[in-house]
């Protein structure tokens, strides 16, 4: 029911506005049609081929391999950097994407273990590796980081963080599922941003809005044992060009729009941080990407949600979640191309809205 | 360059003839509008479901999912089997796909153990099983064998397997990546074909020709635990509608065409068996696929092949493989919606051509 309720909406809060059925595939056809990108073969292929460069330029490592899920290319790096050290431990942040959606596959599938560093409330500092006295392989850090509400450390931190890896000795790997949203905070280049870092994975159905996709990026050495890796994960599929040309197609144009993203979320901010009974994680929010709290619960939000859905066609949230308290819901807002469309005074209109009916 | 060569061939002797860029996608848009189908979201929509409980139907298991790929797929149903038993072996035949073709994924990855049985040059019995000292967890036998150009066991010996397989209390998995072809050949139904495997994993972009993809079936517990595990693998991507769409938009014609791939691979058999420097495995073959080798080298065939294409616009074969003989080598032919588009005048001269052309 609240798909159809969504379907139905002409205004979207969170993210991009859904696609029709089909209207994707529509686009890359013609997006392969104009180019002549046929089919890859097994990963081999202008159009993906062409894309891994592309995104290599941008990032400035010296290769690339594009693969169906950031899961995938996570437990490729450190399987290889675990090759390379010969050292199964890797430290993570408690809020990880590893430890908290992926089924424990690091364990249960990689033969890998987590240490856990620094505090689940804030992003990962220094004194977080500095401190273990477990000797780990890797570490990963999460720019920004989503269980966070896109919390980033500070670009201080964050060189400290890199030079803490180096002294240590540690594969340093970035979780950048979001990357594309730190830039407008930086105010740095993405190269700038992933200097120190040995790999990066990178997401583009996220921001970018593709169908889905990652991309696993490192030197030469590290990617080609990776290809070897995504054989043995079975991501080496017959044909990515799908997921490849829906990425390609829309990059430029998602790369382009972070900054009004980020531009409007200080205006989402202002108009919001005014209503009672609404809180902001991070306060304020560092990227175009935050968690709102309110004082009802989610499940009378899910309601109010749905009758705001039905009564004015704005769609508020795709989920709200739970909290340690009761009367605590919260939700995940990222400020895309569907908040470019909803202006100020039907923004507030629509929260004060759904603040009052959950309160009911 | 012989990508180039392919392209512009008008007929196309192995497999279906490939298509333009973005074709597919024109296709899939166009059916997924036709049906209302929107995107999934991680494995659960109208259309990955709806297709999910069809194959059910055909095959007669309890359950199945959809996976990006058949290497990720059987992985996984050792894994859950794995779990089962607390064993870690697995029988197979030495030319299976995990043996040869994954990167000993089943090693490096899964923590798993190889016990090789049988023969390399004919398809699995039910002594090979009988007659291992190991104990496994379970036995994988692929219908039709690839690696033996299409080989399968007889009826007989087929329900001998299973039953040996049962009194052993393993588990039994088929790699049914060609299942489609069998039925033509044991005149059975896929129910029937199927009836005692505990698991089975099907392809669709093999003799069905979609984009990419896979299924696993078997009770219903058994797929509830494969998708934990294809969240461990990576595999449970955001989206796999343009994967599914391309399966089951083809599905149905697909499998009604498998009898007349059947039928014209006896006329092509009838057509190419007298003429001399060709031999056939399987001779004759059982299904509609089987290897071709030629009196003379891989190289001196692929040269023949590309000069064709120039002069003929007929593509004869994807690839050549060099074998233990330096003048012996070999293709595999897939006869599918190619070979039904050449007429047997044609097919008897071309094949003379290229051995003339493969000898000088």
């Amino acid at each position: 029911m609240s798909i159809d309720l969504k379907t139905e909406c002409r205004r979207f809060v969170p993210g991009h506005p859904p696609q029709k059925p089909g209207e994707e595939f529509a686009l890359i056809a013609d997006y392969c049609r104009e180019n002549n990108f046929g089919a890859d073969y097994y990963g081999a292929g202008d159009l993906i081929n062409s894309f891994e460069q592309k995104v290599v330029g941008l990032l400035g490592f010296e290769a690339a391999c594009f693969m169906p899920s950031g899961t995938m290319a996570q437990q490729i790096a450190l399987k290889v950097y675990e090759g390379k050290s010969n050292n199964q431990n890797f430290a993570i942040h408690p809020t990880s994407h590893l430890e908290l959606h992926e089924q424990h596959a690091y364990a249960h599938l990689c033969n890998l273990k987590s240490v856990i560093v620094g505090d689940k409330n804030r992003p990962l500092k220094a004194l977080d590796i500095e401190n273990s006295k477990t000797v780990f392989s890797t570490v990963i850090t999460e720019l920004p980081a989503r269980e966070l509400g896109g919390q980033l450390p500070t670009w201080k931190e964050l060189k400290a963080f890199k030079k803490t890896a180096k002294k240590r000795g540690v594969s340093l790997h970035m979780d950048g599922a979001r990357l594309w949203e730190t830039g407008a905070f930086y105010r740095k280049s993405y190269r700038k941003i992933c200097e120190g870092f040995d790999s990066v994975y990178v997401s583009f159905y996220k921001g970018v809005g593709a169908l889905t996709g990652a991309m696993l990026l490192g030197g030469a050495n590290f990617i080609e044992e990776s290809r070897i890796w995504l054989r043995r994960f079975g991501g080496n599929l017959f044909q990515l060009h799908p997921f490849v040309a829906s990425a390609a197609r829309r990059f430029d144009f998602a790369i382009e729009q972070m900054p009004k993203y980020s531009e409007r979320t200080k205006e989402v901010y202002a108009v919001l941080k005014n209503i009672e009974g609404i809180s902001f994680c991070p306060n304020p929010p560092q990227v175009n990407m935050f968690h709102l709290y309110f004082d009802a619960p989610a499940e009378k939000l899910t309601e109010a949600r749905n009758k705001i859905a039905e009564q004015n066609k704005i769609w508020m949230a795709n989920s709200f979640q739970t909290t340690a308290l009761e009367n605590l819901g919260s939700t995940e807002i990222y400020v895309g191309e569907g908040l470019l469309q909803i202006d100020d005074d039907e923004l507030e209109k629509t929260f004060l809205k759904l603040v009052r009916l959950a309160k009911l």
